[in-house]
């Protein structure tokens, strides 16, 4: 069995006269199978480039960002629960509030979860020009959107202009009729959920209505081989957020419901140990998310990133019984400029066929001189297929 | 000139309390060559990928063994001295006993060459259906097998079922007519060697008579550019074992015959020595192979392993005149897993040019810490003509 482990945005750089999080934490677990393994640094699409958090975790268990991406849509979508089918035009969705055409809250206030379910309710379905278009909320404020119909197209624009001001309309992309149609039916949905949601009595108790949908990261749906025939692998995944979720589905792993995982910083950390336990003892290839260290990177939080590795070294404890241990991120989030970068992101793995290093701790500054080097998100699943002694010779 | 030594499948991990058998030999000329060189670590084919001894060297030698690799039929039959033409279908084939259609020795009890040369005689050349069939035997129960007509196809199965057991009927792989002919032809000549090989006096003798030949790796040989033209230099190969001739021939190099390069662990390295200390003389590039290293790790055998390296370092010295001197490995064998991994391989590269680090000792975990870093198959090549300073400027 393999575990791939993945403390989101972990990657940091020295700043501010301090050492990084992964530095300055205690984590004599993390750095106990350092001591039992090799580590290196990982360019998860190739050396500068900075990953999302989709193609970041798309590379790193082995499908191609380029060709196998569908968009950040149908990735949420499928991590939301939808099912989607082939041809499907998906977004990712936000309440908000709308008055006069100005969006003057992108998130609706903050809405509760609780509260936004109910109203979600009211528009969960409608048909517009032959064309289903299917909502499904996850939480707070957000959710997901499935358009399903012929000839329909992603090519074609967000209606969230990303920040306070007038909703966009949705444009096509190309000149064909199929981004024109699509563009059409997003418009008269988008006009008839606002005229639902504003009638809806919750939002006229609400000071910030959920009165609108916003909608950004259109893809198509098109079916990728899965993991289990790519490396002869049952992989299961144990994470939190809807995307984590979502990639997982997208490449055919079961997704495990975990009750307390959130995925954001309160997660129950100690629920995921033990979902990935019992994971280990069914599937060969166990894929868990973490996703706080991200979090409080875009805060500029170095405290609360510290403090939370150190949670999660003496939660996960990272004393499974495997084959093979891989710990990586999936991009760095350096607290000090609060986003992604193109930075590389140390990566350990630890078991009986690695070649050990004589590196014993892990971070980003002692990943320099690990034996394993400079590798990319695509070496990852090849390595760990070897070190379970896997591998299939590639001609004989 | 350049040397390039590849000691197959050379690679180990540390195992079972032991240094690999490349730290534990003794090998003051292959250290020598360090002290005046550069180390590192090479995934021939790319990291964590398994090479074939085919595809393997093919990538080494500057070949794409994605789109250049004809599979290792054609390899084998070029290795035994059989002339292929484009469009001919080639396996490699054993001498096996088969009673009843079942396959009780599949190397017809490890016959002799010089008897399986003789029975060989009988079945060099049947013509069925258009198509000409040619035997070539090489050493013990191995050989090669051409089949040369129009419309074949090599999209079929083996007739070796690879285990003791039923003889494997041959198969289209794919719906074309080419392949349900080629097929069709193999199977009806087969049983025509069947017939022949029984009635054979030397047969009649034989507690395990060499009935039947087994056909396995079917390719279609397609001819490739050439080693002078791809790099400019005139290449020759010393080697004993069929497939590194076989790959060598393939790119056109010429193929030294050595007697006493017998490919295996009792090969006469001196010999192999005085022919590389020739061909400098006469070639730019001279690919030395040899073979015990890989042989005694299939077997698990750490001491044999350990002794022929220390074999190698005393016969072949690595004290030649030349511009650079390249050893390294086509892939790891780490004796403790008796077979091909994934692993990286070190890599020396010793010369004039060559910037030197600081590494001391040639093996696997000092070349972790080498000056050459990691690289792949496909830079060697590159690599070695810049070292010998014969590198054309791409761009201008």
């Amino acid at each position: 069995m393999a575990l791939l482990v993945i403390l989101d945005g972990v990657g940091d750089i020295r700043a501010k006269g301090k050492g990084t999080p992964l530095e300055e934490a205690k984590k004599p677990n993390l750095d106990g199978l350092v001591e039992r393994g090799a580590v290196g640094l990982m360019s998860t699409l190739g050396m500068g480039l900075t990953p999302g958090s989709d193609t970041g975790h798309l590379a790193i268990l082995g499908y191609d960002w380029k060709s196998e991406y569908p968009g950040r849509g149908p990735l949420e979508a499928l991590g939301v629960g939808m099912e989607l089918k082939e041809g499907d035009v998906a977004f990712r969705a936000n309440f908000a509030t709308v008055i006069k055409n100005q969006i003057v809250d992108r998130r609706a206030g903050r809405i509760e979860t609780d509260e936004a379910k109910k109203i979600a309710k009211t528009v969960e379905k409608i048909k517009i020009d032959g064309v289903e278009i299917l909502f499904r909320h996850s939480t707070e404020h957000r959710g997901a959107v499935v358009l399903r119909g012929k000839g329909l197209s992603a090519k074609i624009t967000d209606t969230d202009p990303h920040k306070i001001g007038e909703l966009h309309a949705c444009e096509p992309l190309e000149k064909t009729k199929e981004a024109k149609k699509t563009a059409e039916v997003v418009n008269k949905w988008t006009k008839k959920v606002m005229e639902i949601l504003s009638r809806h009595e919750i939002n006229k108790k609400r000071k910030l209505p959920a009165n609108a949908l916003l909608l950004r990261g259109a893809g198509m749906y098109k079916k990728v081989e899965g993991f289990e025939k790519r490396f002869g692998m049952k992989g299961a995944c144990v994470a939190g957020g809807a995307l984590y979720k979502g990639v997982a589905k997208y490449i055919g792993m079961d997704v495990l419901e975990v009750k307390g995982a959130s995925g954001d910083r309160n997660t129950d950390l100690e629920a995921k140990r033990k979902a990935v336990e019992s994971a280990l003892k069914k599937y060969d290839f166990v894929f868990l998310h973490i996703k706080g260290t991200d979090s409080f990177s875009h805060d500029g939080d170095f405290e609360g990133k510290k403090g939370f590795i150190e949670k999660i070294d003496s939660a996960i404890r990272f004393d499974f019984e495997t084959d093979v241990i891989v710990v990586t991120g999936d991009h760095s989030t350096p607290w000090s400029l609060k986003g992604h970068s193109g930075h590389e992101v140390p990566v350990l793995f630890s078991g009986e066929l690695v070649r050990k290093d004589d590196v014993k701790s892990f971070n980003e500054y002692s990943a320099m001189k690990g034996g394993i080097g400079h590798i990319k998100g695509k070496d990852i699943m090849n390595m760990i297929k070897n070190y379970m002694g896997k591998n299939e010779v590639v001609g004989s």
